[in-house]
């Protein structure tokens, strides 16, 4: 895919015309549609490429009707409930989920894949001790508007526990029949398509059953046949959808975009026990009610599953995506909804043999997530604003959207070009903006400029390569402290600025993991700077990995022989009563304070001037979130508030640590960040010639071997500028947004 | 001592006509010295008592000097280092400490009283690989001008580690002996003491030691007898100093009010392990650097030596005040410095046998502390301001922390009276600032009136009995969340107000420990609202006490049974991947969000009005430090912010349960507090005529006996309020910090 135009437009059927001049204008070489569109039949003879969206789980309900036991299964915990004697206690399990998402599986084993825990003790009840009987659905409460009526499948069951210890909280671990698409439900939701008569609830199926399994190969097959026109198949995606369940009221319950809860079947379960050697329960897919969320220290069981699940994803995608290879056509797979188990950064992903990616672009990071999927000929962002009424309404606001998606896209593209973008919706929304597609047309010519003056080169990197170390290293690439898709959550925000910034930075960038750490002496050889970033006992910062000596002493070790050490929020941090709460609070010079401590007096050594790192930062710095007190053991502090430090410095041996309590993305954490590592690194000395943009607003990614350069400008106001390096030093006055090029040996 | 006075005076020798005046305008019916003042001869033969300060372990410093190894022990532990190779590794094991407080003690049996520990693995190193020699002190940094020259006793010791695991961290417990009273070091800190020639430092020594025992009680007998003048022994205190340690720059390092880290010594190390059947070692008071802080959840062996060291104290004291009545005085203890041991809440101090307790007063929990001490005939508080230079002296504001310290102590007086109060210092300072006079005359008689309209009768107290729960229990009563005497910490004043407003409102207070309910099924007898309060993982919330299965069982039969809970901060809040932080999330409808939780969508169920608790509490609330995210299982939500919910309620079973995230004190705290407890008791019928005042600057206090009430404004501003309840209706204006006594019967 390197022809020039590198746009994809989604159209439809009506308005014949104007869209065929608006593909002219916009230089649109490929169409796609959406679910619930139809691409009309002009464009086939039109010289664009036809993606079109295929469902390989849902949508084909004749199959749905007939293979009914082979739902998607999902296990989902019941509300605790309190004991309050030891009368039997009855639980319905459905209480607290929408109804027309989910219907209880007592078909299967009961003894295996239903269980009833005292979370009190944490003790799991023998089965002599419950008993389960079906029961009526509970009704809809207020969502029928939204929804639509309950489908027939739709029930409950109650389970009741003979005996249960009074004042103990009991919780029933279900399998879950899923006979909704939870992507359905949310467009239902969004869209009110449930005042449209002629939509068709799709049930997801699971192709984990062989039947199933045969069923999707030749609906496949006989697809291509019927559809000539269509030259990219655009998987949406395969099998599984992360988790999205929705509450009685149809609000959304529990999102997590990492989620594997939905991607479990008896069939599958029992192949995981003769591969592994033992199995799974399912607690442990229920985890207590976190349901292994990424932000959990991930347990053994839940790692297994990953890799059991995304080795089955990735063979049975690669079957498909070899038909449609052989049917002549590009396999293109859409990185959202079901693409649980594809694990683009993941051991086999490679194997699917996948043309293209295409994914949401919500941030730089998730640009980044996109673009630098290894193994694939190209890929493909598709950006903000969705052409749906939420924003292409009025009151919207679809050109400011489109900037901010821009300006932050940008960031990531000049690092790690995304090979194309396109966007998604109902263009005959986005055509009644006017001023929205004199916007786009803007941006798809700023975005193929820079692929035109790179030479499809990258920019260079500056020296110190970085390396972000937590639980899930490389199989997160850009996937950090994500809940749902690029959503703001109070909890993350802090955190995220640190991948958002390195999104757009010139560096090199690895994820780590800790066992690779542990396991592999070399591990962190070739690294210069390791990041350590999140809240006090997650998998970013660590919790209890922190308890293994083996990474201790080697992060020590690194930082002792003279590599960079940052953590942000409560890097290392671990329970325990061990006297301090950072494992390597000797590194960074700096210890939270949980309580224990308050006895003992905090004095902080102030930096006495202007610190490199801060050098241009203005204040009122924002660090964010406040992640706990912070207290010197002898760091140098460079800021403090409200008895917190919140930024400080330490040498140990002959590396350098620096402690930041959070970095919110702001141009200014950016730069903010930017220096640390170049501190960090021992590099500052390089600062003023290779990478300096005066402005922290404006950015600068240099071409050595094109002889210029491009400098942006991530903000809405015009700004000054001086960009100095490889012997240039210009003051570039800038527009709003605006990005430009020059020659290098334009120097002053 | 039932006389009307009530007035103690620190009288010192010169002025002595304008000290009589002053003591006759007063009216002082007792004089005391204080460390470094002597009293003049002509209060002999005056009416008043004369106090005298007695000190029991340090003064004698001829003895000091001929029992040079019977000084007071302390455990320290070494600045942490870590081992950068396998290289032997030596610890300078005083580093970071004040040379002229402490000297290692390589004297004692270095293999039980000495231990290296790998902080990295937890692990005690064996006593073959490391060594220990003699060092010559560390030189003074910069305090001489503050301390003067180092004591010839002064020196240090070098550990040397033969053979350390590279990168991992290293400490040694060690004992060392104080060479220096701390006492005597902060008031040479604060008064500037080594300016004076004359002054001798104190070398504490320790009546474990036989020999010191037979000094310490011949010199008490020599003293009273050659002290005939003296009617009152005022012991300052007994044996063992809180914890106050200080760092090489003669800064505080380290203070704990409850610490009995001074409290060592081999011979009561040896009887305690051949009383208990264990042996303890350093690590149990070094507690990894913590010290067996109030704040750690108490461990079995600190428990055990606290237990051990007050029976130890209390029967030596008893001897010692059994000397003091049998010369026909009385024997007074004031309360601090080295009080440690007494446990005037613990099981042995009635023991003791002392007629008075003296203390200083800091806020109104501090003064209940002492108020409330059970089995002396009478209490006396130290007020505040201390005649001390810090504060009189120009710029210094003595007449308003006079007022501060009034405004706190008059709530607790008219709830549980002081039998006197007291001044200390120099009164020879006070007398230059007259205003100041005038100010203590009045609050004088304002004490004087309490005890005259209150006829020796306690106000009424409202009906719901509080417990407030913690790993403590009656040990710490009127004590909790105190690190060092009354001080304000960033991490503990939001729990503070708790009892801050406690020590003022009209409800019957215990104070109640886990493994009182655990161990008695009873224990909650009689208690109507629990109260829980503390910042996560402390003794205060509890911590792992909630991983007790029958405490949680007792905790929610109380509730559903009826009974009240409030939770502060992180009420029951414990580790573990258990689904909730919050042991009683059910109980409370709230929940703890540490991370693993953010998948979750959390909808917050807002009381749809004003609620009883609030119903006169202006916004904005005040709930201090943030608790970290408090999100909704089904409580009903009274106020929310930045994302977190700060008050909520609910119902659990007949009960009730309130949380709140924090209450820090002030009048509309305490007014919240009272109402919310009156709500969990389901008291609020009897509001409006029982308890009410309707303006939260003023309480009221009733006397049915007398047929009187008291109300006062505990502000600065004048304030009207509508004072109701016993059949009255009265609306009162009082001038700032006015108490106003009217007739029950003066019904409007």
């Amino acid at each position: 895919m390197t022809n020039d135009l590198r746009l994809t437009l989604p159209i439809e059927r009506g308005l014949d015309e104007e869209i065929r001049a608006l593909m002219q204008r916009l230089g649109a070489d490929a169409v796609r549609n959406l679910d619930g569109t139809e691409l009309p039949d002009w464009v086939i003879d039109e010289s664009a490429k036809v993606y079109a969206t295929y469902f390989c789980a849902r949508g084909d309900e004749e199959w749905a009707s007939l293979a009914g036991e082979e739902r998607v299964r999902q296990f989902l915990m019941s509300t605790p409930t309190t004991a309050p004697s030891s009368a039997p206690l009855t639980i319905n399990v459905m209480e607290g989920y929408l109804p027309a998402q989910f219907a209880p599986d007592p078909t299967a084993d009961i003894n295996r894949y239903w269980q009833v825990i005292d979370r009190t003790t944490g003790k799991t009840l023998p089965h002599e001790s419950w008993s389960v009987v079906d029961a009526a659905p509970l009704p809809l409460r207020d969502p029928v508007r939204l929804v639509g009526e309950l489908p027939v499948e739709a029930k409950s069951a109650i389970v009741t526990i003979a005996n249960p210890e009074p004042f103990h909280v009991y919780t029933v671990n279900f399998l879950a029949k899923q006979i909704w698409d939870s992507t359905q439900i949310y467009n239902y939701l969004t869209n009110e398509w449930a005042k449209d008569p002629n939509r068709v609830k799709s049930r997801p199926y699971d192709v984990a059953y062989p039947r199933t399994w045969e069923r999707v190969q030749s609906s496949l097959s006989q697809w291509l046949q019927s559809h000539p026109e269509v030259d990219v198949v655009r998987f949406t995606t395969f099998f599984y959808h992360f988790t999205l369940t929705f509450d009685d009221r149809a609000r959304e319950k529990y999102v997590d975009w990492f989620g594997y809860s939905a991607s479990v079947s008896v069939p599958a379960l029992e192949d995981f026990a003769k591969e592994y050697g033992y199995a799974l329960t399912p607690e442990d897919f229920v985890d207590a009610g976190y349901y292994n969320s990424p932000f959990r220290p991930p347990r053994a069981q839940f790692l297994d599953w990953v890799d059991f699940l995304s080795r089955r994803v990735s063979r049975q995608a690669q079957t498909l995506v070899k038909t449609v290879h052989d049917a002549g056509r590009e396999a293109m797979m859409f990185l959202g909804d079901n693409w649980i188990g594809t694990e683009p950064y993941g051991r086999y992903f490679s194997e699917i043999g996948l043309d293209a990616v295409v994914g949401s672009v919500g941030s730089a990071a998730t640009c980044r997530m996109i673009s630098d999927i290894p193994g694939v000929r190209y890929t493909e962002g598709r950006f903000l604003p969705y052409f749906f009424p939420d924003v292409f309404s009025p009151g919207g606001d679809p050109v400011a959207e489109a900037n901010e998606s821009w300006l932050a896209a940008r960031r990531a593209i000049v690092r790690s070009p995304l090979d194309r973008i396109g966007y998604g919706g109902y263009l005959s929304l986005a055509m009644k903006f006017p001023d929205f597609i004199d916007r786009v047309e803007e941006i798809i010519n700023e975005f193929r400029q820079i692929h035109q003056r790179s030479g499809g080169h990258r920019p260079a990197n500056a020296q110190p390569v970085i390396g972000i170390l937590n639980a899930w290293g490389a199989l997160r690439t850009w996937q950090t402290h994500m809940v749902a898709h690029a959503l703001w959550y109070k909890q993350i925000y802090s955190y995220q600025g640190v991948i958002e910034s390195l999104a757009g930075l010139p560096f090199e960038v690895r994820f780590i993991s800790f066992d690779e750490v542990i396991n592999d002496p070399h591990a962190l050889a070739g690294i210069d700077v390791i990041i350590n970033a999140g809240a006090r006992g997650t998998a970013f910062s660590g919790g209890p990995a922190w308890n293994d000596i083996t990474l201790q002493e080697r992060l020590r070790a690194f930082v002792y022989a003279g590599g960079g050490l940052i953590g942000v929020g409560s890097p290392t941090a671990r329970d325990g009563e061990v006297g301090t709460t950072f494992a390597l609070a000797d590194v960074f010079g700096v210890d939270q304070e949980i309580g224990w401590g308050l006895s003992t007096d905090r004095y902080s050594d102030h930096a006495a001037s202007s610190h490199f790192i801060t050098t241009d930062i203005p204040q009122p710095y924002d660090f964010g979130e406040d992640p706990g007190d912070i207290v010197s053991l002898g760091a140098k502090v460079l800021y403090e508030s409200d008895g917190s430090i919140r930024l400080a410095v330490n040498e140990f041996g002959q590396g350098r640590a620096v402690y930041c309590a959070g970095l919110p993305y702001t141009s200014d954490n950016s730069r903010l960040l930017h220096r640390a590592l170049v501190w960090a690194a021992k590099q500052e000395k390089n600062w003023d010639h290779v990478l300096a943009s005066s402005n922290s607003a404006v950015e600068v990614a240099w071409y050595p071997q094109q002889g210029c350069y491009y400098a942006y400008n991530n903000t809405l106001e015009s700004v000054t500028s001086m960009i100095s390096g490889h012997g240039l030093c210009v003051e570039l006055a800038l527009q709003p947004m605006e990005g430009r090029w020059g020659e290098i040996s334009d120097a002053s």
